[in-house]
């Protein structure tokens, strides 16, 4: 059809926006950030805009355990396949990370890869001015446009130009957060202190999203991916050994970023990094916290990390491209972790689902449609398994079908519970103990528009 | 936010509705509908309209063999449960198929299955007055609303009030395929003849669709499901036996239903049925057509079959919610048709590819992301992959990655072959030697609004 009749046969449609973003960053003391690490951000000139960051480096200073996990899409973008490389040559450890926005090196082929390690070296001599030349200590991130190359030589003058830059506290980690910023709408950026066994700890984390985010992220091995939207570093005082902080990871990121979604949609560069300087204890004889040998510290610093990893994670859905509603998706009751987040994934990704989640349709058949679909380790039984809307004020929650059963629903209070921006469904399945979050938001006029726009 | 609130900061989008689709349908010649069959639909009040069909019954006039295959979802419907029985206990026969649109009969319990045993045995009583009592020879099939018990008394009504309207030729089958839609904007009905081994052959065909379309169906077994959208049925009068037209189809579903996405939901009553009644070589010699007696009839057989199948599949495609565009995904050069499907089903359900669609961008690199988002049975050599889009004239196609590079794209071409209501997006992996081929549409404002409006 050509554009003209389009024009005449098209309507108008009036597209609710969603609720408005800028609260959830704000200042934050700078005493929650951890010890023995400098960070800032910059404009190098990836981006059009100079006022806009575009370069962002985080370094420890001193040595540090370091874990990553990588998204499991079969084509990997060059700073994945390189930050694997750096973390599995030094033996667990690492120093600095230097992550770029505006363009994501991927799928660029050899070019890419030597642009990648030329970020990973030149952030290298901000750590020592003459390195080992076969000893890599930086991790690099790229996110942006894809099938275009780097302007390399424009990032290794940003980088160059940090040195003197690079900072303390709340400013320094608010530049840096800005920097990895693409479609997000507001910076990314949660510090927290914590104690272990009497002794004070402190977390910083950025993290970055908005589209293409349906993450499934493992520990670093054969297989990597391509297009980056899910970005995201972690960076503390603890003392944790490198493969008890690759573990403790890998719990965090299955419940935390592993359980997001916005669009259904995974990405190519999806990479979580952190890293782990024991500055709070150095000094002091206080060994690094590793699962063997101090079980209970490692279980508390585990809870800690998937409880902090959490809170990033909701930020990139709560920014999710044209959301206007965050929803937890809770299944209970299935006979494992594994079917309960499958369950809790497949509801979150269900288009039906996501459409009256916008239109605050306490639409319980579609969510039953999709539990249904997900094939379990064991049989569901209709008759066990029930669905409710939770609200978010701690007011009495909305049973929708009871034991498979339909119940009678006061359409004016599921109004009043799915009119909220944040609300929980819970789905119960009667066969087990086993349960899992996932979070997720609508499907909005909003999410049509900016990834469906023509681009003329 | 309050609904005021909402109005305040609400804008508008102008939307591109999708081509008009009636010619879609069209008057079939009555020579080429299957011998033995009378059909009819009328009006028996589950819906409100008067003039609109809410009950269709297709009958053979002798036995035949019968297979049919039912959506996996763990959620059933009552009709699923009770065709499945039916079949099962009548050895693969059956002579009668009696749906009922505006209801879909599922989450109703044993009212529901009470229901849908009471509209086996009233058709039942249109094949033979005096049924015996054990021996249902009818399969029964729901569409529409869930959670709701079915008017039965009406239905039961409205099927004896059949008897004297069924009939045969276009003009009996059309009010049948009219009884079928719900969402649908055009009646579902296709007809052939086609010839083995010299004989000639009818097939005809109803379908219904719209929406929650993402299809995955086997043959009957212990797995079953809850609330139907895709629903269709192929009757023909070549002579199959039970075992071998149950295989013919279970093939054909595979490459036709179950290759369409509309919203990459999986739907609760989804449900194919096929007879096959002999009645073209009444009164010869010819013998059933069987797999093993006759491996080259049947493997025409199984072909003609899923062709028409595909036929029929793609209608649904072509009325999906809010779709403007018609798309072939093929992925080629897999190492398995299982991995070749399940990637084209991951294109196929992708919000990014699909909203590019709708703004008819050729965004190769959100293709690629949902390529590799799938494990495979062997893993992919992004070096090795291609991507192409088709268009549908018959022009050159446009190669938009080749073997893992990107192409410098001619966007003038790509809008020109994109702003087509049909084209082909072609994958090649060059990893081996299978193929695939999905059916999906684009994700458009309108599929939001029909999915998320208000239902104030």
């Amino acid at each position: 059809m050509s554009r003209t009749l389009w024009k005449r046969f098209s309507s108008t449609i009036t597209t609710r926006p969603g609720p408005p973003k800028a609260h959830h960053h704000a200042p934050l003391p700078d005493s929650s950030f951890p010890k023995g690490y400098l960070a800032t951000g910059v404009h190098c000139g990836i981006k059009k805009n100079a006022q806009v960051l575009d370069l962002g480096i985080i370094l420890s200073t001193r040595p540090a355990s370091a874990a990553a996990c990588f998204t499991r899409n079969a084509f990997q973008a060059a700073p994945v396949v390189v930050s694997q490389e750096v973390l599995q040559k030094n033996g667990g450890k690492a120093r600095a990370i230097v992550v770029n926005s505006g363009c994501a090196n991927a799928v660029t082929g050899k070019q890419g890869l030597d642009d990648a390690w030329a970020m990973v070296k030149t952030t290298d001599t901000l750590l020592d001015p003459q390195p080992d030349a076969g000893r890599n200590e930086t991790l690099v991130m790229s996110t942006g446009v894809i099938g275009q190359t780097l302007p390399i030589s424009k990032i290794i003058e940003g980088i160059k130009s940090q040195a003197s830059k690079l900072g303390t506290g709340f400013a320094a980690w608010e530049r840096a957060a800005r920097a990895f910023m693409t479609t997000d709408t507001f910076p990314k950026l949660r510090s927290r202190v914590f104690t272990i066994k009497g002794r004070e700890y402190r977390m910083a984390g950025i993290d970055k999203g908005a589209g293409m985010i349906h993450p499934d992220m493992g520990p670093p091995s054969g297989t990597g991916q391509l297009h980056a939207t899910l970005l995201g570093c972690i960076v503390t005082d603890a003392a944790v050994s490198p493969r008890s902080l690759q573990n403790a990871l890998a719990y965090a990121v299955d419940r935390s970023f592993n359980s997001i979604s916005v669009d259904g949609d995974m990405s190519t560069n999806d990479t979580i990094i952190v890293l782990a300087n024991g500055a709070a204890v150095e000094g002091t004889k206080a060994e690094e916290i590793d699962e063997e040998r101090h079980p209970d510290a490692y279980e508390a610093f585990k809870q800690e990390l998937t409880s902090f990893a959490i809170d990033l994670a909701k930020l990139v859905v709560r920014d999710g491209e044209g959301a206007t509603k965050f929803v937890t998706v809770t299944v209970e009751g299935a006979p494992t972790y594994s079917d309960a987040h499958k369950i809790a994934s497949r509801i979150s990704t269900s288009a039906l689902v996501k459409t009256a989640l916008y239109g605050e349709d306490a639409n319980w058949g579609r969510i039953l449609a999709a539990t249904g679909s997900v094939p379990l380790s064991s049989p569901l039984d209709p008759k066990r398994v029930s669905v409710s809307f939770i609200p978010s004020d701690g007011s009495a929650s909305l049973p929708v079908l009871v034991n498979g059963e339909p119940e009678k629903v006061d359409e004016v209070r599921a109004k009043q519970i799915l009119s909220a921006e944040d609300f929980e469904m819970r789905v119960q399945l009667g066969l087990g103990s086993e349960s899992a979050q996932y979070y997720t938001c609508d499907l909005s006029y909003e999410y049509v528009r900016i990834n469906g726009d023509y681009r003329s």
